[in-house]
């Protein structure tokens, strides 16, 4: 069953710890199993998160989009105008999902590291925001938020780490944190 | 295709903020994508959290078993010893499902609340972090995490309320906050 929400809001989740990405997914997946259907787009994560795979069972509800990759980082260098490009682009079309009505959540997975890397400017997501109708929802993941996007928020949780096993020299795994 | 895990730790998500079992849900659906398997317990949610039906469709790799009630915490009296009871026989039946090897996650959401409540004692969620077989990975979630447990967890992560819309006057909404 379709359903629709009746007032949207703005959530945002950054922080150092881990559980952002999951925290969006998982609400993503919440939310349809109540009717509302989810645009995802994640930035800077080509392959291989695995979310990947087991959302094509929920099809219907849930729409994830992956755009830019983050290796211009690793090479110390600004992003590419391609991939800058690549980035406004997916905005664009997330823009005209959120406005189209089509879906009732939109996530925007690690917007904030694309804007910490170049890829994004600060002002083309509060204009995003500012474009948000009012049954949709709007979810905002990453590092380093703004405060000015920080203060249009309704909702913002830090996730803050506390201890990590990283620091015991523990390797991202795959399945766990991608 | 069904994978395994090397070496599985402990996560937790505690902290007052948004996020905690939606991260560990999504978390489990990040894994299912993989080919690990989960095993959620639920504590004292009870209907209607909608991540229920979403998951059906990742049967094959998630499982997830919903027990307790929570309105004694609203009657504001201490927890019958039936829930208590109930309490104790999920974590068995979990341990088991642990050890057997036939999951490779087993996540106990909102076990902290439950220890709060005196649904659980602090020592037999240890015993059971204790039982924790090598390649088993754990994800604890809830507010007020005991220090006992955090002093045992590889990874904690505070999700920490910054901004909140419930000080608005918003109530929680079906599909996103159940």
């Amino acid at each position: 069953m379709s359903r629709k929400l009746e007032k949207g809001f703005i959530q945002l989740y950054t922080g150092n710890g881990k559980g952002k990405t999951t925290a969006a997914i998982g609400q993503a997946v919440r939310a349809a199993g109540y009717g509302l259907k989810t645009y995802i787009v994640q930035f800077m994560k080509e392959y291989p998160y695995n979310e990947l795979n087991s959302l094509k069972n929920l099809s219907d509800w849930i729409t994830i989009e992956q755009v830019c990759k983050d290796d211009f980082v690793f090479r110390k260098e600004k992003p590419p105008q391609e991939e800058i490009d690549k980035a406004d682009n997916a905005l664009i079309k997330a823009k005209d999902k959120m406005c189209s009505g089509s879906y009732d959540i939109i996530i925007l997975d690690e917007v904030f590291v694309s804007i910490y890397f170049g890829l994004l400017k600060t002002d083309t997501i509060l204009e995003f925001i500012n474009g948000k109708p009012e049954n949709a929802e709007l979810i905002l993941t990453g590092r380093y938020a703004p405060q000015e996007i920080i203060d249009q928020a309704d909702l913002v949780t830090e996730m803050k780490e506390i201890k990590h096993y990283y620091t015991k020299g523990v390797l991202a795994r795959r399945g766990i944190e991608s």
